[in-house]
């Protein structure tokens, strides 16, 4: 037992969540921006996508002090329609400029069916599915995408040009849960690759190519030159749709907006240098708002989507033992578990905790 | 050559048009709906999805034979807000009710920004691409979706629960023609099955599964219980990303709507019976228009699509022959060429509609 306690110690979801709001206070967020914040990023791991919870808050502090985040941004819609702004982050953190920018969304629908922002000017934002889910409680379907700095290589290229942009779609129901389908628009997103990383596995064939394109299994290849794949894997098996994919979520996020986009997206890790001649500002995200009753009668689509998804989870499965999932089943299954027996987070990550503890003088 | 003159005949595409418009009339389209009808399906033989065009006319027959196609409809708006319907297509052809109901999407996108319209009532529309493009003259991103009959197996099921659900979104650009990713949501759109099934080749593993939901190469698969896979192919390779993205045109087209969804979906061909228990009508559509001025200035989006079109046609290709493709410039080639060259069709198809012809006494 002594070596899987050095690997991983459960932390209590109200304690992280504290740790977490204190050092965005420490590094100048306002109480509500911090609070925000935190939950924002608390989310991810109590949803299990550890790689984008609290195992990235050190990353978040390195951009802040290499002063590519601001800690006290003005965020403002600059331009808008009835339905539709632009808003400018002003270099803010994503996991403060993005439920603001998902609230402008859910307002605009209020007043006139759906509301969409497209906002530059911002880093990143945690997981898609915690914003996507404001829209849940007001009877909303919920849309968001952001870009992300270049990972993948297109179909016919061995050039990183997309980001692992991911999609979330979130659909309120009746009686069953929600539906919540966040997902990159690459094979993997690069936070399994990360896992098999630190555990010296190899990638299975599809996942990633080396420096020429080629087919590699190697789980570092993209320190090598290497880059991600599109869903699809190879233009056999549709690589060319996963890119139209991840170029929409591109050029919603950020051609709509004024952000970067493609290759000139700013990098998460705050020793890379920033791409030259970028054409925008910061990295862009795209948040959508449909108000259910603006199409039929909430009661009505609720209960139809009851039966859609009590129907898909009855899909006949292939092995008795593993039935047909709903999109969310597993991340909230895993809230659930989390909330209640705490979150179990890596040795190498608590180090990071108690480095940054240290560093601001906040008792964890 | 005699062999390759039986195989393929090439027609002009004036006289396609005139022809298929002349059947829609035959039929009891008026003027205006026949000459829609024929130019959204006669769009897709421009485009080179044969499988989508005129090979699909006598399918259109059957289903208003079968009384299972209304070719007078009254397509109305049954609900709306400023940003929103929703269309009762009146059981009319999709060919018609599509065109209406983008433009329905993008007159509330002159008013308000954004437009979305859920359609139910409505049968196939043909080639997404067409509605989608309708947007691009009016500097709007058009965005269009369908969902189909059950064709495909969500990941973990050996049951057919989602059509091929295609997603399509068409940007507009400056000097740069237009992006326009159209694509179904599985590995491979269920025509290159069919071209395969015509030459009895076997298709790539990862395509289809047998009706026990294991892996086969047979391209005649589905005709014993097996099923299309979603993009992605396999769990390991993110095929619950491709069942995400098909679930999500179902549910916007079909469940806001009021159409039916999932299994329920009508088939295209009138000899398959209808679904039971049907919960809504007809089959399902979503269409939506954003105006770009209604995020920034037309002129400055412009300009940051055309770099970022020609940022990416100059990827690093892996083979200097096969440089790195722009969503939609196999299809617009395409469009060019036959349009001054003609539209190939196989003998089989130049049969169909030559006993269209005789059938309704018009001359082809």
């Amino acid at each position: 037992m002594k070596y899987f306690c050095t690997m991983s110690t459960t932390i209590d979801y109200q304690r992280l969540l504290t740790f977490t709001e204190a050092v965005f206070k420490a590094i100048g967020s306002n109480a509500d921006e911090a609070r925000a914040a935190a939950e924002v990023l608390v989310s991810a791991d109590l949803r299990g996508i550890d790689s984008h919870g609290v195992a990235r808050l050190s990353g978040y502090i390195r951009l802040w002090e290499a002063e590519r985040v601001n800690a006290r941004p003005h965020v403002q819609i600059v331009h808008e329609t009835p339905s539709t702004a632009v808003v400018d982050g002003d270099k803010g953190l994503g996991l403060v400029v993005g439920p603001q920018s998902m609230k402008i969304a859910i307002e605009k629908a209020k007043a006139v069916g759906t509301g969409w922002v497209s906002v530059r000017n911002s880093n990143h934002f945690g997981i898609a599915a915690y914003h996507a889910m404001m829209a849940l409680p007001h009877d909303m379907i919920g849309i968001v995408m952001t870009n992300a700095s270049a990972l993948v290589a297109p179909t016919f290229s061995k050039e990183r040009m997309l980001g692992t942009n991911p999609i979330c779609v979130a659909v309120p129901a009746g009686n069953q849960p929600p539906f919540v389908g966040d997902m990159a628009t690459t094979t993997a997103a690069n936070g399994k690759l990360e896992i098999l990383q630190r555990k010296n596995l190899d990638a299975p064939l599809g996942w990633i190519q080396d420096k020429e394109g080629g087919p590699v299994q190697d789980a570092h290849a993209l320190k090598s030159g290497g880059a991600l794949l599109p869903l699809g894997s190879d233009r056999d098996h549709g690589s060319h749709k996963g890119y139209v994919l991840g170029s929409i979520v591109d050029i919603f996020s950020a051609v709509l907006s004024g952000a970067n986009f493609g290759p000139w997206v700013p990098p998460f890790p705050a020793y890379v240098p920033m791409p030259e001649n970028q054409p925008g500002k910061g990295i862009g995200h795209f948040f959508g708002a449909m108000r259910i009753d603006a199409f039929r009668r909430a009661e009505d689509f609720k209960n139809d989507m009851d039966l859609w998804i009590s129907r898909f989870r009855q899909a006949e499965p292939i092995d008795a033992s593993q039935p047909v999932l709903i999109p969310g089943d597993p991340e909230r299954i895993m809230e659930v578990d989390r909330k209640q027996h705490g979150i179990p987070l890596l040795q190498v990550v608590l180090d990071d905790l108690q480095a940054i503890a240290a560093k601001f003088n906040i008792n964890f």
